[in-house]
């Protein structure tokens, strides 16, 4: 049996962070597949049980259950020592950019991405509010990686992780990549981290929608 | 000269929450009014001195200049031991809800309120959109809250001051606040905090829209 149990599933951005820093850490894990598109975790038995917030990932790691991937990806790195900031500024530093990450860039894009590329729901007033506000997320990180190599500190921590989530899914969403050389780099330059694969390598995808 | 400097205006829930805690760590501060109707934080001085991420709040303590107002709350809890979690696995619990706040919670208020409450941008396919994603956040808080008095360990932490932030403002943008009796009354409960004031009493507001 695995050390580590992931409820998740391919296509959620949360979940491939999650998956990426088990295996850069070299951590054995086994994937839970949760049959998201049936509604698995917004039934009152996975709130009660699982998590209370109808989420994925969650991960089990013997008697401990964590929800939300930012919160996963701080227990690993202070579990492993790795991918950590340095000092209390860099961890601030880090801390600022998850949150940030959750509030206006993944946190924005993984509903863009459901609306556009999974229910294709076509071009609506919703998904050019949240493309507009994507895209000056995007800006923001475009600016602050033309200085640096990685988000925090010159090397590779759970900021990266964070922030990269959504960015390798293949889906076509209405963003203009060529925009973004310096985010591109970024995303090329983690693919050398030990243990990275894409999302659809790394988990298992979700069922698709019954009837 | 205050100890501390808070760049803010009172209409913002992330301004709020750190004026709140600042108060009731019983730390000195001075408010520095950022004119955010006229756009001051989304100037590239501003981007380049203040804040990279075009934001509001960014606390100054000495040589430290802190954006992102929930690591800003790590900041003050690691500074003053006040309000953080007692061991690993609550403030790992306080920064799963931080992050679901971000996300889910006030992230998503401070945008709604802005449209519906501040531009009158009367209701729309967004406003709709941002209201149903709102009040399913808020009904995972009200049955979190059913079971406690406080979001972590039985007593007030950041994880209450970031999740307060903008249900303390007074205007209507279409929730129905009796609804979430369990959230009423911890926001009853919270007010009891020394330090606590409302939001237009703590801070000073933003210049209107100049023309």
């Amino acid at each position: 049996m695995a050390d580590f149990e992931l409820y998740g599933f391919a296509e959620s951005g949360p979940c491939y962070r999650v998956a990426f820093m088990l295996r850069a850490c070299g951590l054995d894990f086994a994937q839970r597949p949760v049959d998201f598109f049936n509604g698995e975790t917004r039934t009152p038995e996975y709130r009660a049980t699982i998590n209370e917030m109808g989420e994925v990932p969650v991960l089990v790691h013997g008697q401990r259950k964590l929800a939300q991937s930012g919160a996963i990806l701080a227990y690993l790195a202070n579990l492993t020592g790795k991918f950590d900031g340095a000092n209390e500024a860099e961890k601030l530093e880090i801390l600022s950019w998850m949150l940030f990450d959750n509030h206006k860039l993944n946190g924005l894009i993984g509903t863009l991405r459901f609306m556009v590329a999974v229910s294709k729901s076509g071009e609506t007033p919703v998904t050019g509010f949240l493309r507009q506000r994507v895209t000056g997320a995007l800006g923001i990180v475009e600016a602050h990686l033309a200085k640096r190599s990685f988000m925090v500190g010159e090397r590779v921590t759970i900021a990266d992780f964070s922030l990269c989530a959504y960015l390798y899914m293949p889906e076509d969403y209405g963003i203009d990549w060529e925009a973004y050389p310096e985010i591109r780099q970024w995303l090329a330059r983690l693919k050398a981290v030990p243990g990275w694969q894409a999302p659809y390598d790394i988990l298992t995808r979700a069922s698709p929608k019954r009837g």
